[in-house]
């Protein structure tokens, strides 16, 4: 018995986003089905809903940043029951024995991980469809616990914007020592920033906009640095042990790999495309610095970012729309009009 | 009293090496005086000789892959006597002070280290003449013991091609459980084989000339790749936890991203310019993989890879040549024409 789901959906590259009908598969014996209260929007949504990354199928239901109540679990389900807080993010399914899968981190799964939508099932090739919907059904494998505490809504950017800046921050061993920096003040950028804070780091912001000091400042910067003024950039020289680039367009990375410090690593988080202008090796090699990719992150290491903001009372700053302005909302996000997600209330759908 | 020394010098980029008198300076109390027995022809000597890289000053005397015996040492010097097998690499001097100094890692040393040939001296200002002459004066800081048992010609090219791939082996904790593959067999790809093979590492070498082969095997591959090849290279996606690319000058670095593991590195030690074809994220991304650069070792560290070299018994593969013969050796040089490096036998400047 596949259930009926009302939605939005884009149907081609240069539609809107429009009311969608679409069915979801009949529960399986390890699925949760979740209500979605929440879905945020990230700058991926867009990309992916105007076929930016050129694989875009269609009609194409956007949304990764899932929180949800569990209406209902399989009988092998032991982890969640119903009415449990709970949150879907990027991936929904992997491969689950490639070498990545088995150290958890099924975003590298060497056989490719399932996206949450703009994707096929692997098992019955049904196409996904994401969290700018009414219900969505996932493996519990896939599903991650929302600590108590943390406001539902200002928790959904965590399981993409959080997981994608937290991983490179664990990963590279982010402490009360390190110095690290962010390149960008936006979903993702906002999220280093109080992540990395948390974490002890001392912080600082890269950025091109003087009026975004205030705001950096609280977020959790230590420092801002405008990234257009030579001065600034010389007086960070060697500083930083990691950089969090997370800029999502084409842009110069050469001025920032000199504030590197020695072994240090620049990791690039939002850029899908070529290293325009061209990388320099000679900065590179007098410093044994890195440039790095990453993107974001295993089920257990996002169930750990997910405890830590419990923890630390960490979540993002939201702007809460109806699914109705999803299309202005997207305008509003190439202008980088939003601080700092975007969340659809999901109740809007019934309106 | 300064003292008055023989040796090759170019007086331009367009010019051959020619004999040359000039002097060293009268040595200070931390000094060894060293006659110089042998030196190894780096690539870069040949960069640096026709000012490649734009910051040459003449008249130069290149070389830094220096052996000699011990004349003389001055009255603060405790670890070097009279008749004592020495080796200088590309380094004299740095600032001794700095955080990278402090990590006994001189050549990230943050006020630049002093090269052995083409720069001028901390302490006087006065111009520093390289390798290809009868002596040097230099800090015993920055000589290192040889190792007995090795043969000391071979032993030469230890201090530049040796230490270069030694060092992002060590940092990158290269054992017996890694997989490595290196780019291109030249000086120092053939000592990155060795040395990779004898820390226990499966060792792969990536060519582009099908007839190297049989020597790869015989100094250390395991396996060899042809780069030009897609199937062979498809058969090493994803397996190597460090790639060392010796490449001298500008290449495609992209084919070689996708052959690294989850969360490996691609070091660049032998090219010194931009990445053109531009470096594209997307391999970067989805594996969490890094490029970076290295350049050289550090002092503790040669000596580290000299003491291992003398307990394995590795050196280099040579061709000894006479000081005469300087200029037709870089002409084989840009051919590739010599199996592994050229060896100055400074007996000839005699002749």
């Amino acid at each position: 018995m596949v259930m009926n789901v009302s939605g939005y959906a884009t149907k081609s590259a240069k539609d809107n986003l429009a009311p969608f009908s679409f069915t979801r598969r009949d529960p399986r014996k390890d699925d949760v089905v979740i209500e979605i209260l929440y879905c945020g929007v990230c700058h991926s949504d867009l990309h992916q809903a105007r076929n930016d990354w050129g694989n875009s199928a269609y009609p194409m239901v956007p949304g990764h940043e899932i929180i949800g109540r569990v209406i209902s679990v399989g009988p092998k389900v032991k982890r969640f029951k119903k009415g449990d807080s709970v949150g879907v993010g990027c991936m929904v399914d992997s491969c689950q024995h490639c070498d990545a899968c088995e150290e958890g981190l099924e975003q590298y799964c060497e056989a490719f991980p399932t996206f949450t939508y703009n994707a096929v099932d692997r098992q019955d090739s049904m196409p996904m469809f994401g969290g700018y919907s009414e219900k969505i059904v996932v493996s519990d494998k896939f599903v991650v616990k929302i600590p108590k505490g943390l406001d539902l809504k200002a928790a959904a950017p965590l399981l993409c914007a959080g997981i994608t800046t937290w991983s490179p921050l664990r990963h590279w061993k982010v402490g009360k020592k390190s110095k690290v920096a962010v390149i960008g003040l936006g979903g993702l950028g906002h999220m280093a920033l109080k992540l990395a804070k948390a974490l002890g780091a001392d912080v600082t912001l890269f950025t091109r906009s003087p009026g975004k000091e205030k705001d950096a400042r609280r977020l959790g910067a230590h420092q801002v640095v405008l990234s257009t003024d030579e001065k600034q950039m010389a007086s960070v020289k060697r500083k930083f042990d990691l950089i969090i680039d997370t800029v999502p367009y084409k842009h110069d990375v050469n001025p920032y790999v000199p504030t590197l410090a020695l072994s240090g690593t620049l990791v690039l988080v939002g850029y899908l495309g070529p290293l325009e202008p061209a990388l320099h090796t000679v900065s590179m090699i007098m410093g044994r610095k890195a440039v790095a990719g990453s993107v974001i992150g295993g089920i257990a290491e996002t169930q750990e970012m997910l405890n830590f903001c419990g923890k630390h009372g960490i979540t993002s700053d939201i702007e809460v729309i109806k699914i109705q302005d999803i299309n202005q909302a997207y305008e509003r996000m190439l202008k980088s009009d939003v601080k700092y997600r975007f969340v659809i209330d999901m109740a809007s759908l019934k309106a």
